[in-house]
This record gives C-alpha cells, sequence and structure tokens, in this order.
C-alpha cells in the first residue's frame, strides 16, 4: 500500500544573465521525500538554499542544462560548504558535453579538495536515468551553446486499495491484500475476485518538465506533454521577441506557446531579464495565450 | 586647494567559511571619490553590491588575502556580469602567490572570456602600491594558507588654506594662492608672507586596515598602527580560542587586543563564523579590551 511520493518544488532563483537584488540567478530544486534535486545551480544557490525550508546537505543529484556561468557559478561554493559539514555521501552531477572538463577546472582548483566523491556524468540528448521511484530524461533544447533540458517523473503508482471493500467481500487482512493489490485475482470461498473489485486505476506519477535556456522547440513540446509543471525560458516580453530568439531565449508569449501545445497544466515563467521589476507584464502576456501561466517569487514553494 | 576625498566603507559580506541567511562571506568595500575597491569577494558579492549603495561597474581593483573559497568564489560571477554590462575598463586584481594561476582556472574556463583586460599581479609581503591619492600596502598575516592582510592609506592633504586671510594681507587671487598652499613664501609690496600665516598644518590621510583570515601577529599590529579603521578576522569567541588558533584565526577577544596594541580608533569584527546568529557575545568580549569595537551587519556603511 504504497504511499505517495511528497513531491515539492522550490524556486531558488527565476532570473537569467546576473543577479539582482529581487531575483537570483537560475536554480531550480525538487523535494522528493526526503531527497533534494537541484536543476543548475547558479551564483548564490547555497545561500537561497540555506534561506528556503530545504537542506542544502540533502542534494544529492544535479542536473545542469548548459555551462554558463549563470546556471553553474554556485557548485563550487556548494561543494566546499558541503564539505565543512562533513559530508560523506556522494554527489551526482550531470550536464551536456563539456561539463567533465569545466566543472573540474572551475570546482577542484585552489585548496579545495573535497572529502566525498563528486560524481560528474555528460548525458546526451534523449538519455534516461532511472532512479527507482522516479526518472529524469535529458532532452534537446535550443540554445546558443550545448543544453539539455530534463524532465522529471515519478514512478506511475498502483491504484487506491479500498479496504473497507476487500473486507465487506470477506478477504483476510493480510497477504491477500497484498496480491490483489497487485493485480492478480484471489479466490476467497470458490469466489474468484478481480483485482478491480478492489483496487482503483493507476495513478499517473508527476511529471514537471524544465526547459533551461532555450527558445521554443518541438522536442521541448513533445517531452513535455501533458506535464503537471513546465518551466520554461522567458527571458524577454513579446516586445522583444527578435532579440528573444537572436539569442537562443524565449518571451513570456512563446513560452505559453509551448504550454498550450504540449497541453500541460501549469506553467511557470522562468530565467526572467535583469531588466524586468515589475513581473506583471510578462504575466499578462503569458495569461493571454495560456491562463495558469504564473511568474514565481524566489523562494516561493509549491506542492505537486 | 584640493578637497578631501571622499571614503566610505562598506561591509558586503562579514561572514566566515560559509553563508548563513543573515551573513554573507567575505568581502569589503571602500568607495574613494567615485571608484570603489574591493578587498576578497566571496560568492554572492555581486548581489551584495548590487543591494549597497555601490555600483558593481565602479570596481576597478580588487584585492584578495588568500585563496580559500569564501574570499574568492565570487570574482567570476561579478566579471562575468561587468562583461554583459560592456565594460571596457580593465579589472586589476592583487592577491599573494598562487593568484594567477587559481584564478585563470576559475575564471576564465567554460565559455566566458571577458571583452575587457583583467590583470592578475601577485604581491610579496611589504609590496606598497602607490596609485597617486591612495596606496595600499600589502602586509603578511599569519594563516594556514599563503595570505595578506591590506592597509590602504589615503595621501596626506595639504592644510587648509584660509582664503579670507589671504586676502586681508593683501594677496591677490590667482597663482599666489597655489604658490602659497605649496609651502613657498611670497612677497607682497616688500613684504615676505610665510605659508604658516594663511595655511593650516597638513592632514593625515585616512588609514584602514583589513587582516582578512590571521591569527593575532606582530607584523599586523605594527602595519596597522594608529589606523582609523581596523577590520579584523574574530571567527569565535573567547571559548574556543584554542580552535580559532589552532585554524589560524583570531577570536574578538584576540581582534581587540591587537586593536588596542596597534591603538586604533575603530575595530570591526568580521569573518564571523556561521554558529552565531546572535553576535552581542562577539562584540561584548571585545568591548571588555577595547570599548569601540563593533560587529558590523551586512550592507551597513560608514563614512570615514
Amino acid at each position: 500500500m504504497a504511499s505517495r511520493a511528497s513531491i515539492k518544488l522550490v524556486f531558488l532563483g527565476t532570473g537569467g544573465s546576473y543577479p539582482i537584488p529581487e531575483r537570483n540567478v537560475s536554480s531550480i530544486a525538487l523535494k522528493v521525500d526526503s531527497e533534494v534535486l537541484l536543476f543548475d545551480c547558479g551564483e548564490g544557490t547555497q545561500r537561497q538554499l540555506m534561506s528556503s525550508s530545504l537542506s542544502f546537505m540533502k542534494v544529492d543529484k544535479v542536473f545542469l542544462t548548459h555551462l554558463h556561468g549563470d546556471h553553474i557559478l554556485g557548485l563550487s561554493g556548494l561543494l566546499q560548504s558541503m564539505n565543512m559539514n562533513d559530508r560523506e555521501k556522494a554527489v551526482e552531477i550531470f550536464g551536456p558535453r563539456d561539463t567533465g572538463r569545466v566543472l573540474k577546472d572551475i570546482i577542484f582548483k585552489g585548496y579545495f579538495r573535497p572529502g566525498f566523491p563528486v560524481h560528474i556524468t555528460e548525458l546526451q540528448p534523449s538519455a534516461r536515468l532511472d532512479f527507482g521511484d522516479f526518472s529524469v530524461t535529458a532532452i534537446k533544447a535550443d540554445h546558443n551553446v550545448p543544453t539539455l533540458a530534463y524532465l522529471f517523473e515519478e514512478r506511475d503508482k498502483k491504484g487506491r486499495f479500498n479496504k473497507k471493500k476487500a473486507l465487506d467481500m470477506g478477504v483476510p487482512e493480510g497477504p491477500l491484500f497484498s496480491k490483489i493489490h497487485r493485480g492478480e485475482s484471489i479466490t476467497i470461498a470458490d469466489k474468484v475476485i478481480g483485482p478491480d473489485e478492489i483496487v482503483g486505476p493507476p495513478r499517473r506519477g508527476k511529471k514537471v518538465f524544465y526547459s533551461g535556456d532555450t527558445k521554443p522547440c518541438n522536442e521541448i513540446i513533445e517531452a513535455a506533454f501533458r506535464s503537471d509543471v513546465l518551466i520554461h525560458d522567458s527571458t524577454l516580453d513579446a516586445s522583444l521577441s527578435d532579440a528573444a530568439l537572436r539569442h537562443h531565449h524565449s518571451t513570456a508569449k512563446m513560452a505559453a506557446e509551448v504550454a498550450r501545445k504540449a497541453e500541460v497544466d501549469r506553467l511557470y515563467l522562468f530565467h526572467i531579464s535583469p531588466r524586468y521589476k515589475d513581473l506583471d507584464l510578462l504575466e499578462e502576456q503569458a495569461k493571454e495565450i495560456f491562463e495558469t501561466s504564473k511568474v514565481p517569487d524566489d523562494l516561493s514553494e509549491y506542492s505537486l
């Protein structure tokens, strides 16, 4: 009777390019039960983690979309702080081509040597990492350097077990409960009881799609299809569409079009340019296309 | 009639080792007229600058005490943000031995190449850099890696020129004003007028001493002698003296003893361990030895 995982989305940094007092650079955390998955890790991410409800020591896996500074420069400090707090458990870092070379230069120079293993894995587009209760799949994004988007998928869960009905039908509590929950039929007093009489339909696991920096692209629309949450590049407003595309970024409106085509439940606009202090403009432009659009504040948290 | 420079001290980050929500890691700025000198540049310093009254684009000179992460990991992001804001002017970085090798690895890897010159100079202890209106001298500190403390010295200024008295004595406004202000005698209607009749005594320039990470040492007491401001390592409280010395740091009490021996005007306690949320303990222990001691808050500013 496995219970549903608790999944929490925390926006650690929602700004693009460079930080401003109101917004830090890119980092998004997904808390899955007690583990924290980090997607990108711009400068200052460790302090954002410390200012959130999450523990920076619980970060075991980091997924980098690409190797621009505003997405990676917080890694070194995060690892050093873990080290000062006696971490022993390995940290797994995933990213696109060149991640190993670039991170080795940035992280392990100077006097710092971590007292715990740091594993760096370069992923090809479409690589799917199966972690048991969830998986993460790398998707090719369209930015001006090698860039991956990421699809987080919780494993589908068994249907709800109707304990009262099982007892009413004469099924004794014990191994037969598990058997029928697994989808097998059982026989009680010469009567065959099928699992669909007691167990509801399987429950689809949650899907969260994170685009990183990208202009709108079909690979993302396809891979994000019917996600619960899409977090999409929304660097500029619609009046700057040409500039957005020239720099391989998206406008809020473009992000909303991706959300609409991908039929997602919710869109969070992300990687906001430092030029915007008032975010209403971006949110309004997205909502014209896709109603459930939002610019999240830094440190805002959402349960899935 | 050179006017006195405006000097402002801004504590960008007063914490040691790693950041906490209440305090960022090490960085201190001195604004001298319109220029900003940065002493150390821990992760997140650019965002602290952006949250202060200073402009991060006005930082032309950075002085690193040593190459531990909490003092240097903000450099890369700062330079990248300058680049995104079309900086053309060179940035000069000074630090102890190994600064060139370590910074080249940390700053110039990945895809980033600055569009402006970045000059890195390794300093030997006692090296004095003369910048005209002020100088900065590197002083050997006592930490567990090569570490320099820094003495900022404003150039002594000419005495105040008493314009009213000059006119009353018949000196016409013009070149003779400059001549007498330079210290030369002049003759008006066969009467010799000496400079001390019109010009006050020379005014001593301000002195600010920044210790970086260090245990108490005589080099610092001597070099900081009669500074207006001493900013000194104060990582731990007096109950942890052994640990402080073992890690080549100081307690608040040790910092206060240095301040007393150096006969400085004011002591700012700095590089506070993340373990302290309440800072009264450190300030009280210092004040028992040296009355004008203070733990500054992050982003606090003081005019000299």
